[in-house]
């Protein structure tokens, strides 16, 4: 894809760029001020290697973009990143990831120091996918967009007629570590239950890992092997699920329904217009959404189940990287700069 | 209490008058910017009336207040009401009030007209409440203030840096309906296991009161007598925790139990600097708090749990009054009025 052969974006309106940086891929786009992907490129991030390997790489993919853009005569006017964990996005600072190994990396000030000054703003990953389908996604023309990310982990955000829900020390939207009493697995943050542990990607496959260590019957030991239990993902669960393997049928479907009971507890909170679910295991579709949904209509308000509509992120995999870019533009915006 | 009492009121700061309507009583007061209350005054509600009759006796009480505070030298600027139900404070409309059998009722259009043109605000009265709290109460100096009303019913409201959250259709935090699989009791909203039937004032008097039918051994039979069971009130189980009485005591850790469970969802959800807790049980103070504060904290994230502290209402009785007068002013400024 070349801006070239995008005709919507005027040379006058200011081009943003946003980074998806994640714990295996860094991945960043040039976007239109209308949410138009220009240009998207990518690499591995090799955090192994630190913070500061990782911040000069990602801005060098900076400057690759910003020179495509000058080349078709588009100016970039600032850059946006999502990075995993704990950010605070005043100061752009990421406090802590720990996929990454990083604590109070100052993301924000350290790429615009390597890319010549440009304005540079950082807030966490989640919010900007989330942040991305409300504004041009599933979300757009909604008022109140609660988006679900189910990935390695799960987390959520809020967007409120264009502005993100933060919380105290922007801390909001945890909802993968919600306590379920009938979930089992200790999770990473130390407690036993977590929402996250059953229902993300990384949950789907550690459900079926169990049961096939248990000797339960199903097509994926025929597919993966004998060491089917050590290899299965969530996609080989969801692909059982459609030749109608009884295992996977019956995974995905207490998947989607821990889902649906979380979703009738979030939008009891929140109110949302909408539940988008994004992120890897959002993949799995119907698969998922229609066991949530019917559990979450059982478990929620008459009122408010009438008016909750939920259903799958429309940019996908490029969400992060257009709602970092428009954030971006944004804050440029609200704040003068 | 008068006016001429509290010198801190100068003349030439506006006076708003808050009104806090209940199925049960309209509380109506005059209060300084500052959030002084000045003068109140209270009177049945009588809902068998219709809305036209209690919105005269409003308006009645607006006007007498708002004479009182000429008489004092002090202009009254606008007024603002928490109603029941769902109020939709944009329009002034209370959409549905089921205890005063309301429907669509034009709150804030018809006090204004009942009142010479008065600027009158209206908005839910949980609302109200926590932004009473939120803004000279237990939470005055924090910007993330999660309220929880413990009254008939349970609802919650979060403030934001002097920002309410609404959420789409004014319709956020119902968090007394959130289910919970070991609460036996069906709700009036049509759902089982709403934690309002068991966390509330009703709620505890109801799992006393099944209890007793039950023929549960307590100090509250020869108390209240042969009908115990049909007399028993949260006042009363608070006041046999103190003499030790064994089933009081199960009932209110139990509720602080299932409370704190729900905050620390509501907190992984909100992420508030702190919980205000209020309404009639939150007299019950210590007894109630502990238990749910050690709830609370076994079941959030160790980094949310560190920084979110609980405690009661400072404002109480008054802090609906008090948020109602205090969010009219802020309207007023909003609005340019």
């Amino acid at each position: 894809m070349t801006a070239h052969s995008l005709p919507e974006q005027s040379s006058g309106s200011p081009v943003y760029i946003g980074v998806d940086l994640g714990g295996t891929n860094i991945v960043a786009g040039a976007v239109g001020s209308g949410g138009s992907l220009l240009e998207k490129i990518k690499q591995p991030t090799r955090a192994e290697r630190g913070s500061a390997a990782v911040l000069k790489d990602i801005a060098e993919m900076i400057g690759a973009l910003a020179g495509k853009m000058r080349s078709a005569g588009l100016a970039v006017a600032a850059a946006g990143i999502g990075c995993p964990g704990f950010v605070d996005p005043k100061r752009g600072v990421c406090a802590y990831a720990n996929n990454l190994g990083w604590r109070e990396i100052p993301v924000a000030d350290e790429l615009s120091r390597l890319s010549g000054g440009l304005p540079v703003f950082a807030d966490n990953d989640v919010r900007m996918y989330v942040y991305g389908e409300a504004v041009c996604g599933a979300g757009a023309g909604h008022g109140h967009v609660l988006g679900v990310t189910l990935g390695t982990g799960m987390a959520c955000a809020f967007v409120d007629n264009g502005r993100l829900f933060y919380g105290g020390g922007c801390m909001a939207g945890e909802i993968g570590h919600i306590l379920m009493d009938d979930i089992p697995y200790r999770c990473s943050c130390g407690q036993t239950g977590c929402l996250e542990t059953a229902v993300s990607a990384t949950g789907i496959a550690r459900q079926a890992a169990e049961k096939l260590r248990a000797g339960a019957d199903s097509l994926l030991r025929a597919k993966l092997g004998t060491d089917a239990a050590e290899r299965v993902t969530a996609a080989d669960v969801s692909a059982g699920y459609d030749e109608g393997d009884a295992l996977c049928v019956e995974i995905m479907e207490r998947t989607g329904m821990w889902l649906g009971r979380a979703l009738a507890i979030a939008c009891t909170f929140y109110s949302p217009d909408i539940v988008v679910i994004g992120g890897g295991a959002s993949l799995a579709g119907e698969r998922l959404l229609a066991p949530a949904r019917k559990t979450m209509r059982e478990r929620l308000l008459p009122e408010l189940a009438a008016r909750i509509a939920v259903t799958t992120a429309a940019l996908t995999d490029d969400a992060g990287v257009i709602g970092s870019a428009l954030f971006a533009g944004r804050q440029l915006q609200t704040r003068g700069g």
